[in-house]
């Protein structure tokens, strides 16, 4: 079968805030070939995606993605590949493609899974399946306090690990920081797996982050993420060298398979973080997580919406038993939890496991949706190139 | 004086053609601050660019570039680097957002030049500027007579070195690529220099790439410019290591400092190329250029489209006495022509020169451009979030 529609819908809370809530808004992606449909989506600014999804060509290699996509045979794994590859190629000097790319070959994945009546983990060549211990994904606090109440409060719905990101931290001093770190450690109770998100504020300055060091470690933090901006490799591994028991995180920005492997290779990470909706899909994603097991980093996926993207974060390293870990957003807007019927929730042990269903195993919930779509029109030359088309 | 205005022209020929040839289309930026009015261009694709200038926001680090532009403050040096800071920060999910802030950044150094009636060499800190060696940057033919004859055109025209690529080269047998590399050498004559572009064809394909170093060899050839794509850096230092005289060329791909930095660091490079126009702008290639002189790795500026690219790209090595060869685009469409009214000609020497009036030193050709002039509308929600504006 060949693929005869891709359809990309913008959704949007009414009130997008300045805040690192990545939640507020989605690019929801459809697939469409033969009789089935798959759906994806990007973690990605949705208006230049769509934008770069139907653009004018500029040259060989610089076509918009739908080129190298629409029209194109989907009958097996292979050819989801050569299809990524194909976009890789023909979108070359397009920055955005691989955050475009990422939720059509998602949903790619889905729409196969749903044909062979097949999970997308298996798909992926995994015959076994390990549960994951999710990790409450929150924003720090704007006062130690409140950072308090939500470690407490992430205790209370029975988190065994939280991740506390972004805020105030690395904007103020040393022991402002601090305060932070023990008040979320205070929160989350001794015995809790505290996880410690900086959000790439100190960008590639050492010396910032190595002042921090002696707080992270008085709070027994088992990561600190983000310290630099991806590809500050230097920093990375000069920060690494310092820190002791505290390992660091990072890759959530790789936006292709080589990224992710320069930050296994040269930036001392313990662990790989990966956005599947933004390196270019599941198919990167699980490219990423058999490097990183023959190089000893652990993989851990990087989601902060939907539960469709959280499934679809999962499937990559469902099959490594060894990482355990996994990120699971705790406060997301309403529009992320609207995005479909079923929600992959946490067991009787705290633990979350990947959707048993075909494909990637979620439900889109059209009718809560329709209040969130965000009419678009695109028009070049007096011609309309994008205009959102109907969600059902 | 405070940032007023930020406009963004999509120009095109009539027909883009499916070749890869970077010159068929532009994006055209204008700065306008108090009295003054900088140009820049961005090497980008148009449209998902101009989305990404204007988007909704979707969250605090997820920004459209105009929003960290816009009103800023712009009367320093400094303060263009403080700009630059902004947008990598708040719009470090926007992947498009380094081609964008590009032709911005070209844009706030022309603009600063004029006001201070000053060069922009002089204002990034070159006391004395030496002429470099223009390479014609030609496509391959589609024969080696094709080819032949190209190269005879580069020596007629009193080109010493030029540069082949694209085309066919690396899609047929080593043989046909032999075929091609010693017409070009012939073309060129003995005395010439000789540089082989392939395009990334070989994507990370080290033995494919091998097969191609005795005729790269025997011809010749100065460099093998782009075996792999951006990023293939385990790739790049495995055949850096076969290639013996002929010297692995590449960069152009990258689009921030780190990416350049991991090119010159990991990947055997013998000369760094960079596009002013995608990574960033001068600032951040002048960073990279700086880096390279410590790293004993010649910079050559990337650069195939228009005057004002040309001389935008020429700024950032302008001082560097011993890095002689720069790429000039030697056949670009009309387009790239019709930009300026004025354009940097080669000397009684056939060296170029780049411009010492101020700023950028270009002045753009409003007539000339009109017919080229893409109209294009977004609408978000019912309302214009974008209009092509009047190029005047």
């Amino acid at each position: 079968m060949r693929i005869e529609a891709i359809d990309f819908f913008y959704l949007s809370m009414p009130e997008v805030l300045d805040i690192g809530d990545g939640s507020q808004d989605a690019l929801l992606v459809r697939v469409v070939a033969g009789d089935q449909i798959g759906w994806g989506e990007c973690e990605a600014a949705p208006l230049p995606s769509i934008a770069g999804l139907i653009a004018p060509m500029s040259h060989s290699a610089c076509k918009p993605v739908q080129a190298s996509v629409l029209g194109q045979k989907l009958d097996s794994v292979a050819d989801i590949s050569r299809i990524g590859d194909l976009v890789r190629a023909n979108s070359l000097d397009l920055l955005q493609a691989d955050h475009i790319l990422s939720g059509i070959d998602m949903a790619m994945w889905d729409l196969l899974g749903k044909r062979f009546d097949t999970p997308v983990y298996a798909l992926l060549g995994y015959k076994e399946i390990f549960p994951k211990t999710p990790y409450a994904s929150m924003l720090f606090g704007d006062t130690p306090q409140e950072t308090l109440e939500k470690g407490r409060n992430a205790r209370a719905m029975g988190y065994r690990a939280a991740k506390f990101g972004w805020g105030p931290i690395g904007l103020g001093s040393a022991q402002a920081d601090a305060d932070q770190f023990m008040a979320a450690r205070e929160g989350l109770g001794e015995d809790g797996i505290l996880l410690i998100d900086i959000g790439t504020v100190w960008k590639d300055d050492v010396a910032a982050a190595s002042l921090r060091i002696p707080a992270l470690q008085a709070c027994r933090a088992t990561w600190l993420e983000e310290p630099f901006v991806s590809g500050a490799l230097d920093a990375y591994r000069q920060l690494a060298a310092l820190t002791g028991n505290v390992k660091l995180a990072g890759g959530e920005g790789s936006h292709n398979y080589y990224m992710a492997q320069h930050m296994i290779d040269y930036a001392g990470l313990g662990y790989v973080q990966i956005d599947a909706g933004r390196i270019g899909g599941l198919s990167v994603s699980k490219a990423v997580a058999d490097y990183a097991q023959a190089k000893g980093v652990t993989y851990v996926n990087h989601t902060f919406t939907s539960h469709l993207a959280l499934s679809a974060s999962l499937q990559p390293f469902a099959g490594i038993e060894n990482d355990v870990i996994c990120e699971y957003p705790v406060e997301p807007k309403s529009l992320a939890l609207d995005i479909t019927q079923n929600h992959i929730q946490r067991d009787a042990n705290g633990q979350v496991h990947v959707p048993a269903a075909p494909g990637l195993g979620m439900a889109i919930n059209f009718a809560a949706l329709q209040p969130y779509l965000i009419d678009v029109e695109i028009r070049v030359q007096g011609k309309t190139l994008y205009k959102t088309p109907a969600l059902a």
